[in-house]
């Protein structure tokens, strides 16, 4: 039983902490804020230990009716790995502590490589992970982008990848974040940085991307362009994305044409907070013309790393060192099945 | 065991269904599609018998990989009562066929009164409702509005309610409909229609209403304003809120502020489909100044119904004559203890 | 001709020196920037000296092609008048030079009515102004509000107001700022700041006010309900907007509904940036019933306190003392007819 | 004097009327309208003759104070050339009248390049467009790509265009189409209907073209992509859309990244309704990867087309015979120099 430290217990720390909880192999130690808000209340429910880093908060916390089970520190010397899913730019504050406690450490996508020195995905590199002591699983956009390249890769090889990525303007309960009617170039230079970030997990990979911004809180959608070094036929194509275990396609037979149908979709298959955890390929958008392949993919970018924190971990701890086993044992966990 | 049928399996037919299938006293016994869609795909999910309006394109659902149980009239004659939640003015179609076959109908709140001749709301004339052969639950909005008013006219008396809904311009998977950067005056004229919707339940009300449509999926929000014919003091009135079954406070130490929060939070919650079936009345929003009550509530369009369609049942049927039995059984099936 | 200069040349300041610019008795001796900026390339193309708050900044504004006047300080030496349209805040940090220069000095409603200690609106109390040193235009909102308040308190008196704004999130090119799919209450207590903001100008209105924000870039809404102290007709109320010339009927035969198309219908009539000066009432949605009114009305947050600064510096400086014949040059000068 | 009617007086009718009435050669004799709107009112402004479909409507045009010249078909016939800015769909009906009557006309993008047979942009094919009495302007989107493409054609010759077209969902007053928080893939299917547009124009380009919908009113973002046959520098490319009279370079110095600061540097600019004639380029996007160019462009929805128009007109009157004399005509009229 590994014992997980969830350090920042927002939108992607809440969704490891269940995800952990659902596993069968590890648990929730304890959950970190920095102040009272919903989702404290909501580790209160889920019963995982709440600890507060600044420990002259406590009574704020407990006047608010939230028990505080100790200081950050506390909860990183009881863990074995410790999930850091901080802001952006904060997690790497934190690594000195994670040193000095010799306690292994995830950051998550907003921070650099060189943070950890090493980028995840369970796709690509999961026995490169085994006994590490630091990693970082890449961001919502390079995972969705890794898992579909790389599968192209072993099969046909990739000779260039183009991708422009249209993104969410903010999560969906950020309301302080636009734009409200604009397209955003972000950046407007050529490329953005998802191709060097790619090339962080898949460094063989010739890449460009190139990103916007839109006023939407559901989904990113991917343009995803490969010139490929053999010719692929759709057909097979499709068959190597139903197969893959993070990655699902979205049959015309549904009639889904947008992110908004798709979380939708997601929604009324149960799923645990909505969430789309595979990359969602729309079968209809796959198309190989001589040896180009064009398709879009949807990428819920508060879900799909999630999973790859859980297989992360046993890969980290080395309690499963065969990455397929890991993704079939996280999958299962989460009743997840992807969607064809 | 009360056999339903639910014709029309959108947005609120696949919601009525679940909740349907979850009481202890009802089961699904059909559900209607008009064309494959992924909704169609979910019934086949959940083992709800699918039947179509048009039985010539029976093939066309079945080359979908979507068997069909037959045709709605099928369906219809198998059933003690049918929840129509057909699209606004479909509903008013279907009354001759309920009328030849006999079977009991409750429409939604996009027909009008008319159609059933009787507005049901289980807070305020269920009993009215016992043995009826045609009901129609009311608009979200209308709901929404019974709940708190009813609950301060008991208490308070009512003298005049003023009240302003701000609307969300489409459901989250609905892409067709805007605005995309307006705010619209629905109607421009004064009042609007929710005012004598109000009165088709509560009759004796002096209500004036106004409301305006703006560029959001994720619930109304109200302002409620009432003149009461006794002075409340604000504590009192929380507390008749927090009683309430149907009516939730959004606590102030939660730190939610907007509609977009309290669906993550009933997200966070583990609610099916993240629904939130009662009014979210903002707890610091509560003020009585003298005579005269504020608030801000936000209205789940998707949800708040789908609770009053299964009391409506029970009622219509008569399987239960003490609404507040109903009501306890229909929230106890949706493990629903309102948000405090 | 007063010297005016415009410390903060953005959203308001923009626009304020091109109606300085258009008036026969005022002329722009300059307007300032902290940093080069699209809007610092247009200063230069109006032909307007740029001063720079930095003076260390001057080598990259003329690197990027931006010719430089000299530091802020030099702009207000030469200046009769300041209008201040720096952010929210800042405002109130200029104050100590506009004392120790003994520059008169206009700020816009993002600071507090102490700041200058004196509130402006042209209809309410231009002749309080004259001779004063320091004063405030109020808010957008609060302008609109004060228009239609004081003209009913002129015809009827006014025994309590209930006004909700609904407000745009950010404006246009403010790519920055949500939310993106919320409706955000702000503040979620009642009343919000508006109401004791109207009473800085108009002491004696008893008045509650609630806000919301939603995404939107292109107008706040009004929803404005008075209770009088004389019975009103309708024809009375749309005859005193129609003859106010600050205040527009948006008549029912254009079909407007909404703040987007009544932008257009500005943009469509060649108004200067499609700006909108004067409250936007629907006149279909003027009712009285018996003693209350009740009424929509759309606010351009870029436009309506524009023309208000521009009466402000006429009373300030003394230049005219007759508020009716400052109303009347400055619409003159914009070509300002109210919409009808 | 070249007699010009508008059929169809929305958002596109609106301006080629304003964009006929101000250049040198041609005026207005009469625009259209089906029913009384605020655009109605604007024509009456303006002084253009209203002329209506349906002539049994003339009463409730004239009750509504806007007088009616006459019928479309009288119209028509006092008319050199009609330019059909009706709804997509309905200019096809329009054909048969035309040919009956002998007149010349212009559709735009949303009817097919059958419907005249010859598609007409004024870089492309001006000199073909002589004489002919049916001409179509292709669509926004279409006009940009075959700007640029064909600049980049005539320097380096071009192999392969990859574009992705980021779409508006609905122009700013049109309050009724979405989505509001959605990315629609418009089609699925690759390749959209751009690609082909463009070789209704260009025949020889090799394009593939894929395009979606999300919640902005306010422009197109094309993400463009070439082979060129030729190698290109970055400094040529930039010096080759500078001196295009209809292609525009977005500054990096202005600090312009989006869509909509693009807009409010039309709107600062004073240019009429805001509007940008010209491909709006990002300077600091264009990017030269040996022979591959990538680059982002703007492409205002409402006006670019209008501009084409006009020299349309000229082309199929004969009334200039050399394109690059009715490109300048036209862009002095408007006080169009190209945004730099």
């Amino acid at each position: 039983m590994i014992n997980v430290a969830i350090n920042g217990y927002g939108t992607i720390g809440k969704r490891v902490a269940d995800a952990v909880a659902a596993q069968p192999d590890m648990k929730v130690i304890g959950v970190s804020k920095t102040k009272p808000s919903h989702e404290a209340f909501i580790a209160k429910s889920r019963g995982y230990p709440l600890y507060i880093a600044d420990i002259a908060k406590k009574a704020a916390f407990e006047k608010a009716g939230l028990p505080v089970a100790g200081a950050v520190e506390d909860m990183l010397k009881a863990a074995d790995i410790v999930v850091d899913a901080t802001p952006g730019g904060i997690g790497e504050k934190n690594k000195p502590v994670y040193e000095r406690l010799g306690v292994k450490a995830i950051w998550q996508g907003g921070e650099d490589h060189e943070v950890a020195g090493f980028s995840f995905n369970s796709d690509c590199n999961y026995k490169d992970a085994i006994g590490k002591q630091f990693a970082r699983v890449v961001s919502c956009n390079t995972t969705g982008l890794c898992r579909i390249i790389n599968a192209m890769d072993k099969a046909y090889g990739v000779e260039k990848v183009r991708a422009v990525m249209v993104r969410r303007g903010g999560d969906p309960a950020d309301i302080k974040r636009g734009p409200i009617d604009a397209i955003v170039l972000n950046p407007v230079h050529i490329p953005s940085h998802h191709g060097p970030d790619v090339q962080s997990v898949l460094p063989n990979i010739n890449i460009v991307t190139q990103a916007m911004i839109v006023p939407v809180t559901m989904m990113h959608m991917h343009v995803v362009q490969m010139d490929l070094k053999r010719e692929a036929t759709r057909e097979k194509v499709l068959e190597i994305i139903e197969k893959h275990p993070r990655m699902g396609l979205v049959r015309k037979a549904t009639g889904i044409t947008s992110t908004a149908e798709l979380k939708e979709y997601a929604m009324d298959l149960g799923r645990h907070r909505s969430d789309l955890w595979e990359n969602g390929i729309f079968e209809e958008s796959v198309s190989c013309l001589r040896n180009e392949l064009y398709l879009f993919q949807a990428i819920h970018q508060e879900a799909d790393v999630v999973v790859e924190n859980i297989d992360c971990i046993r890969a980290m701890t080395g309690i499963e060192k065969d990455p397929a086993k890991s993704v079939a044992i996280t999958n299962k966990a989460l009743n997840f099945i992807a969607i064809q």
